[in-house]
């Protein structure tokens, strides 16, 4: 019997969640936050809501935005230079995955000193992080709860994947009405990232009882609520279950870590300007077709998940019809299939593999993989 | 709809997770422990494994055990001296859910100061509390992830509960190990405990999606496991299974708050020398029936998880089935099915009935409930 971990933060969920940072930094001893987030959020109007619940709170804010989709190093050295500028003593990020990994790899920087690649890999932050805040506006990357930072090496070209229990916020705010300001693409996209999360992390090698229950219920979710929630901004049920299955899919993978969709995806992601949901929607068919043989059993519970009637169905069976599902969904939230169509035509396959088959995600992987494995399914994507 | 909260440690379950309890200490920034157990665990054994753990990291410990069930005022003012003599900076409690209620009271004076009775109700705790670890060795309190601590006001005779965040332990540690040398009437009663907690917290008016994840599975694996780990100290699979249902039980709790078998369990077991476990198992069918009314559809998702076929039944059919699995789980475990049994006549019936209705744990019952009504489930109970 293996050793189950499982770590998370305080979790606050509902509709008008967001208004609460406030008061939730001043909980934790902050004076002077670093608020770091986008320009998308800035628009959407929910940076007004956070500046104005801090000010409440009788906090001293400063905001840094300048950063992009796939977070860089010298982004991450920039928001630090700005934390102490200020004489910060707390960092709120908000936004989705892009500005809450960013906060966070601010926040090692300005206790641990030296540069964001110095913590690349498990467990090489030593000194604790100021009080951390995380507000998810996306519902797809799970960053807000998870150990994870994933930051772009600029000069290798590269993610970096930083791993450690230091990473997982005090506090995650997830407010599903913020998702009412994300287009149907978007919403596509970052769904089927939930998917896919709940996916791996359900047939992760690490996968324990604490991660199944999580997982298990954020596919359930997904299974149902995404198509109603690309349909309509406004539908207000489907926009609290794809927040509670985005909390539930980041608290799985977060402690049973991913598999080979994210490996591939990080290779890629480094190198090309693509969107991390879009890559792994178009990905993940081939993957679960790849990983089928290692997990049928488990296959068979995704499809039961998934509400296919499994009586009778051996389980060779039920899992060409989960993935069949998994398919067709992509398909009718009009995700992008083809990695071609986002701009890849496969150029540097084979750098990209190899990178990929290095990936920490690929480690969990549950069936055994070769760089001619992950070639052909770079292929089959294209 | 409302902000759901949820809070829970880091845990670490699993057969040998007792040995990581001196460097999880470490990691917390501890060097001198004051260790929090009973007889019971000292004669167990398990005492020596946490001391040794201790000891190789490094660690000065002492050691505190003068606790009885239902732990009282003056035995956490006793422990708080103990801690402040010997310049502790950290509490371990290792027990079952009277020695780690006792060991996060006495983290709640030494750096609070005060009596325990000022901490009595909700957030009362100012002052943030030492490191603590928790190592459960009874699958049955959850305290050891809870923000609970239940402590006797030795003058009025009644069970103070203290509720904060504060009182979350940063790691609990389980180890199914440590379950095997468990009596079976003691793994009875605290596996009725682990039932009582799920479906209170299931039916409680504070459930949230977060919860409800817990307490389900908790549900399922107790109606699985509680029979086999009953009938064989050395059933190592239904061990396991039984402390991740205390666990997740415990999670669904602390969170849901539970209803009026705690409260009543709390009323007489203030008064009388009563083990709780044991009131709880009695209580539950009798509070069961009463409370079907309001949450007919939840009983019969009870009924589902207890592997009751609920296809063609109505909710009244499945929900009396429910019930009826329960009272005849409790009977086949030979767990004591009525308080006079236990030793309480119903003597002071009028006085306990209306401390369980003003306990905090009524307000979250989903009846409404009166006196009358109490006193009733009292004595179908006796």
């Amino acid at each position: 019997m293996k050793i189950n971990k499982f770590v998370m933060p305080e979790v606050i969920f509902g509709n008008g969640a967001i208004h609460q940072v406030g008061e939730s930094c001043s909980r934790l001893g902050a004076k002077r936050v670093l608020i770091v987030s986008d320009k998308g959020v800035l628009h959407a109007g929910w940076l007004d809501i956070v500046l104005d619940s801090c000010q409440k709170a009788g906090l001293r804010t400063s905001v840094f935005f300048d950063l992009t989709t796939n977070p860089k190093d010298y982004e991450v050295a920039a928001g630090s230079r700005v934390y102490v500028e200020n004489e910060c003593d707390a960092v709120i990020g908000v936004g989705g995955g892009s500005a809450i990994d960013t906060a966070k790899a601010i926040a090692v920087l300005v206790t641990n000193g030296g540069s964001i690649h110095d913590f690349e890999g498990v467990d090489k932050i030593m000194e604790p992080l100021p009080p951390l805040v995380m507000i998810s506006t996306t519902a797809g990357s799970g960053s807000e709860v998870s150990q994870f930072s994933v930051i772009v090496d600029s000069e290798r070209k590269k993610k970096m994947t930083i791993v450690s229990k230091s990473l997982v916020p005090d506090i995650a705010i997830i407010d599903p009405h913020t998702l009412t300001t994300k287009s149907p693409q978007l919403t596509a996209s970052t769904g089927l990232d939930v998917l896919t999360h709940a996916i791996e992390a359900y047939v992760s090698i690490a996968a324990t009882p604490l991660t199944d229950v999580q997982a298990k219920n954020a596919i359930y979710l997904t299974a149902n609520y995404l198509r109603p929630s690309v349909a309509s901004t406004m539908n207000e049920e489907a926009k609290a279950q794809m927040a509670m299955a985005s909390l539930q899919a980041g608290l799985a993978f977060s402690n049973a870590i991913l598999g080979a969709v994210h490996a591939m995806s990080h290779a890629i992601g480094g190198r090309f300007p693509l969107f991390h949901g879009e890559v792994n929607a178009a990905l993940l068919p081939y993957v679960m077709e790849f990983n089928f043989l290692a997990v049928p059993r488990k296959y068979k519970e995704i499809a039961e998940l998934c509400g296919i009637a499994t009586e009778g169905l051996t389980q060779v069976e039920a899992g060409e019809k989960a993935i069949e599902f998994v398919k067709k969904l992509s398909h009718d939230i009009g995700a992008p299939q083809r990695l071609s169509d986002m701009g890849w035509n496969g150029d540097m396959i084979e750098e990209m593999s190899q990178i990929a088959l290095e990936d920490a995600c690929m480690i969990t992987n549950p069936r055994d993989i070769t760089l001619q494995d992950v070639k052909n399914l770079f292929r089959r994507a294209l």
